[in-house]
């Protein structure tokens, strides 16, 4: 378990998974998010509360009253986040009576030992942070996450949490983090899965002193392009830690008809078993490229079509460039750029995901023996 | 290389892939099959002559020229059909001498060969046959099939070609071949990839000397239901034929509010990594199916979803039911049924699929090597 507390109320926003199967602590919170203000979080890893039924909700709201009554805080002012099994209820009886003890151990250098608490199976703590100036005042930033794959072994869910010192109304930091959210962690998979848990959660205290950001000031692209970035951040790492994964792949398309055709296309590429599999035996298979790309409703010409692979064009105009021993050295890395130019107009879409390793069925089918 | 030859014009009927790339033989096939009339098709696996450009189109030109000739056939007669590696050109000077052999082997008794001739990583041969009364008369119906995979390791495709001595018109066939893809081969998956080079064929010579073949009468439907049940027949085998497939999966889904919801529905659930690789361990995970299920995209309220496995019920009114140890021992089997009942409507759907194992890993990972 772990607990994000202040002493005084926050400005709070969060991004909730799009599943329509909510998770009890995700229905709670999105109600309880809309006053825009809050104490905390607390946290639990091990068990989702999922599918628990009318049990699980009344259980996320006795952890937050909990929590409430030992911070000293209103009622209605603590969220609560859980990762772990689904369907499972949660062990009550061992959580409530800890409460206290969590909060007599808060402290401000704590954020290693929470980023460690809310790991289920992922094999390092994800922790970024850094500082921008906003209107000539330093503001701080740091973010924790979990997640190894977009569910792991079961074990539900993506969570990330900031905090700022930044002053930031409850609307503007909501479009903040929907925007940092949309350009980090939306742009990542595993294995194409949302679970019922996924959350990210950002708390403005601003005790930074610095000016209260307003939307499209130079203050909100300063602390927008910082989120953004730790977001990147938390959600690379999260990939990199992808179950079984023994590559990061970036999968970049480009000249496409639309933004829908782009975002098609690199989602039928980046979802592709028979890619991923190649990528794990490092094979230049770009006719697997191909096949995803015609069966993702993008509209364009084959022939037309180039696939580079960390520099090397491997298709062009429809066929093979008779590279494949250049391009099978060039992807012996752990990191492997996938650029596919569609020739057929000026949108472009970019995600990162894993290749898919004997690890990934090993740990996915093993799990819970 | 096989070669399907008839003494004198059949009508023909073809179904192709959906896939945006098709291979060379599919985009001169859908040209020649408008006419409706053909005298058989000669078909070669290893290579799938896709994204081949210009050449493929010439070098699938040159093979049917070639077997029309060996055949005495007019142009424009002989179909051709390709399975195998993505991006190659066809090996012409080793092809076209080897026509003249297939037509003097040509025997009535040599479908078992054909079906052997055709297979790529396929572990058997799939062959289907049956009889059927039309007003009064025996008709013959037989098919052959290859596909371990929706695409093999780079040896994309499913292939199947039906003949049957019935008599029925190109239009009637091809409404007959369309109600009998839909219902079998359809239905399956293995890795939610469609190849480039899918094709269905039927051609009927009209030799039984049973009345045409109208549509809508009783002929009709006796007829369509045997293409169904041997279409359905030889989906099977390509799914347990399925690359590293150790479970034979059906997965249907009850109580969608639409067919769309249904199919949608359906489909999230056979493509999911974490669904197939849990039936793989042999794990009840109904976790991962109420996953997929809420990102399909289908309406339901969770609460009231009900999953049955083999006739376990494992999840009822949104929560788990207490019977993972009962439903651990009903998937101990090759087959398994899985139920899904939304409870939000009258359609339902149906697929079959494999679970995802570490040999469909090492296949698709390790093969070119």
């Amino acid at each position: 378990m772990a607990l994000i507390a202040a002493d005084h109320p926050c400005t709070v926003a969060g991004v909730f998974t799009t599943n329509r199967v909510k998770a009890a602590p995700v229905v709670l919170d999105i109600r309880r998010i809309a006053r825009g203000i809050s104490r905390g979080i607390i946290i639990n890893s091990g068990n989702a509360n999922a599918c628990t039924g009318r049990r699980g909700l009344d259980d996320a709201k006795k952890m937050c009253r909990a929590t409430e009554k030992a911070l000293g805080a209103k009622g209605g002012e603590v969220l609560v986040a859980s990762t772990g099994v689904i369907g499972v209820p949660l062990p009550m009886d061992r959580i409530i009576p800890s409460v206290p003890r969590l909060v007599d151990e808060l402290s401000p250098s704590g954020w290693l030992d929470a980023a460690e608490a809310i790991m289920t199976t992922d094999a390092f703590p994800k922790i970024a942070s850094g500082r921008v100036d906003v209107d000539g005042t330093r503001v701080s930033l740091l973010g924790i996450a979990k997640g190894a794959g977009m569910i792991c072994p079961n074990m539900a869910t993506m969570l990330a949490f900031f905090v700022t010192d930044a002053s930031v109304g409850h609307t503007v930091l909501n479009r903040a983090l929907g925007e940092a959210v949309d350009a980090s962690f939306n742009r990542i998979t595993v294995d194409d899965a949302t679970s019922t848990n996924d959350s990210v959660f950002v708390f403005a205290n601003g005790l930074s002193g610095a000016p209260r950001i307003s939307a499209g000031s130079s203050g909100y692209r300063a602390f927008t392009g910082l989120l953004k970035e730790l977001s990147t951040e938390l959600a690379h790492m999260i990939v990199r830690d992808g179950e079984g994964a023994t590559k990061f792949l970036e999968i970049e398309v480009l000249g496409a008809a639309t933004r829908a055709d782009a975002e098609r296309a690199v989602r039928a590429v980046s979802g592709s078993l028979l890619v991923k599999t190649a990528f794990f035996g490092e094979d230049p298979n770009w006719g697997r490229i191909i096949v995803a790309l015609g069966t993702s409703g993008a509209v364009f010409n084959p022939d037309r079509v180039e696939v580079t692979l960390n520099g090397v064009k491997v298709m062009s105009g429809g066929v093979d460039t008779g590279k494949e021993k250049e391009a099978k050295r060039a992807i012996r890395k752990r990191d492997v750029k996938v650029r596919i130019e569609l020739n057929a107009g000026r949108r472009s879409s970019r995600l990162w995901t894993t290749d898919l390793s004997h690890d990934y069925v090993r740990l996915n089918s093993a799990y819970r023996t």
